[in-house]
């Protein structure tokens, strides 16, 4: 490696500032895609490329890419970075800022130093990654990756009845380059565990090989409005209730289970939701995960067929939206391979691993060769505002990035 | 009897357009406590009690009086006919509205026919009997009687943050008159059974003996807030799978048991309420009754058992909040007995009966003999579009009132 680190102080200090845009009335953090918050963030981002002479490019999904292209090598198909910088609700600082902001200070750091690239290098903030306003999550990329069309994606209505081509518009990054005009020679994104894995084992980088997949769905159940004092258990068509029959089958099937599948049950609503009226219809969601494609399917079936069984038993109707569904992905085994090297040559412990969370680098996988680099997740807690990783583990992070950067831009 | 009989045309005319006031953009029926539907909705009725030649009183509560006291008996404590207009979100159009509309439909009857009472006839429609904007239900006629402290009722505050005093003076049914003003000498309500068992039977009248108990109850269970993809099950402190256990434990809990009660659980929100947050938060109601009022306190017993074990299985926080507390009523005897020799004079088939149903004559008995007529509801449904009872079982229960009503305020 050529020596050189990134500036600690830089990287914390915009972490911070970052995680400050976008707070409400509680204090929580909330800058789901494309709201008035969103654009208070993109706003900052977009002014701090500004500042580090990159040139900020938008797309129709308002992807932002940073964009740094020396004379003679412009022409090259670019090294990308990057993650996403929207939010769940009551979100943490780190989760896709971390990796956004990252690949930003490496850039930054390279330019500065002097170092020469033999292609083009490239920091992106993925709109949507999320999924929290609206389905499916990890828009941007996957749209940049051409795994979903551009008009489709702008008419996604989300939770609050709105149209993201409309927000998007409203904000003002809605560009008129079209989604992956930009193909990457190779994407690397930096991210927070999310897990309890590297914290519990002590070490503090993992090289993530591949990623589990995602299956997400919409159940509505329809059972019949009635008094509740009145009418006999007997006589019910309870929604409320099967909607509860579901989320306890999914947790004992886990329970059960000696696999890594995880099933959640995120939202909920019942209709009317009236004390003294029994629920006529109950909508939820949910979200399985697997590493393995065969089980993930396996845990689809298993699902479906309860809900069969669950209709006939509870008299109610049960209809079912898929709203998002990812393969298990793998990842660049050369990348990998390098990350494990640049931890060897800083001296610090790393171990393969593989992700739980959905990431745009999934997505990104699919158009050039990808990988991740984790950091520890204190108590792998995240999506909350405890989320927290040591300033040590995201300084060492970022430069086990900056490393990896140098090997894979390096002259030829 | 004198044979004196209600204008068919005339109450179920009022009966349509009382249903026809306060739909909404679906063409639900809602006509929310205090709302502006709610509004129009008494409108139209103080408008006929004005045509009926009827003072109109109001009091602090928003109750609504429709008072007949001719010359010589005006100081005699009135006989009250009553029940509420306030309904549930996408009602029928009967609950409530039938016995109000019919307690006009008498008073109007033996004024015109030239009857002379013995005491003043009055008909009551009560401010929120349902609950479902402002806790606890039967609110006005709770007030009535002296059971609910008149600024604590105006302070409640409803499930859209509205203060419920300053809500009815926004729709202009807030007078000076303090609650109470009138106590009556008896209390008859006509209402739909709101069940199956008359419509079951092929009996078209019941005499209310009795009304069971209710208890309501506000849970809120928190857990933390995760990633859905990365927390492995066993770290989990899920609030909405732990509310879910709450759910089908009820609902095993009731059918195992031989006894009348029913657990119903219609309110039901998750937060952060997002596909890939494990909730952190779910806060549900529990309502419960039980016409035994020892029984009634056994299943709060169990329930609040069951919270503790899973307080400690589920690693979750659960507070319970107590909204409404009714022990079940035993209503007059003597009024009973009437109805039935009322029925029996016009022959009519009639039975005595249990209220599923919490109604205003429930607190009008703490202050006055009461009971209640019921008359069948196809299928047992009420709080529901499809709530439907035939034109001739409303006419019927109508003119038993009426007869009642002339045995109880006849010359003495």
């Amino acid at each position: 490696m050529s020596g050189h680190s990134i500036d600690p102080t830089r990287l914390l200090g915009r972490l911070a500032r970052l995680g400050a845009i976008g707070r409400d009335q509680e204090y929580w953090l909330v800058r789901l895609a494309a709201s008035d918050a969103d654009k208070l963030g993109r706003d900052q981002f977009v002014s701090w490329l500004e500042a580090a002479g990159l040139e900020v490019a938008i797309d129709r999904i308002g992807n932002i890419f940073g964009i740094w292209a020396p004379e003679g090598v412009s022409d090259k198909a670019p090294l990308m970075l990057g993650s996403h910088i929207d939010t769940v609700i009551n979100a943490g600082i780190y989760d896709g800022c971390y990796g956004v902001l990252a690949g930003l200070e490496v850039i930054e750091t390279l330019k500065q130093a002097g170092f020469s690239p033999a292609r083009p290098l490239v920091v992106a903030a993925f709109t949507n990654e999320e999924g929290v306003r609206y389905a499916p999550d990890m828009m941007g990329s996957l749209v940049h990756a051409g795994g979903l069309d551009i008009e489709t994606a702008l008419d996604s209505i989300g939770t609050d009845g709105s149209r993201l081509g409309d927000e998007l518009k409203r904000i003002g990054y809605a560009s008129d380059r079209e989604p992956g005009f930009l193909k990457p020679k190779a994407y690397i994104e930096l991210h927070i565990e999310q897990g309890p894995i590297l914290e519990r084992e002590g070490i503090s980088l993992g090289a993530v090989e591949n990623l589990q997949g995602i299956s997400w769905q919409k159940v509505t159940i329809d059972g019949d409005a009635n008094h509740a004092g009145t009418t006999p258990i007997s006589m019910r068509r309870d929604a409320g209730h099967a909607a509860a029959r579901v989320i306890t089958f999914l947790r004992q099937r886990a329970r059960a289970s000696d696999t890594p599948t995880v099933a959640t049950v995120g939202c909920m609503a019942f209709e009317p939701n009236a004390i003294n009226v029994i629920p006529s219809r109950a909508t939820f969601t949910v979200d399985l995960r697997d590493p393995d494609e065969q089980r993930l399917r396996e845990e689809e079936g298993a699902l479906a067929r309860f809900l069969d069984t669950l209709s006939a038993e509870e008299d109610v109707t049960i209809s079912v939206e898929r709203l998002a569904r990812f393969e298990p992905v793998r990842f660049d085994a050369g990348i990998v391979t390098s990350i494990e090297a640049a931890a060897r040559a800083r001296g610090l412990p790393c171990r393969r691993m593989t992700s739980g969370a959905g990431h745009d680098a999934q997505m990104m996988a699919r158009i050039a060769p990808a990988a991740m680099i984790f950091v520890p997740s204190k108590d792998g807690i995240s999506h909350n505002p405890k989320e927290f990783t040591a300033d040590a583990d995201l300084v060492a992070g970022a430069n086990i990035l900056l490393d990896v950067v140098q090997a894979l831009a390096g002259k030829e």
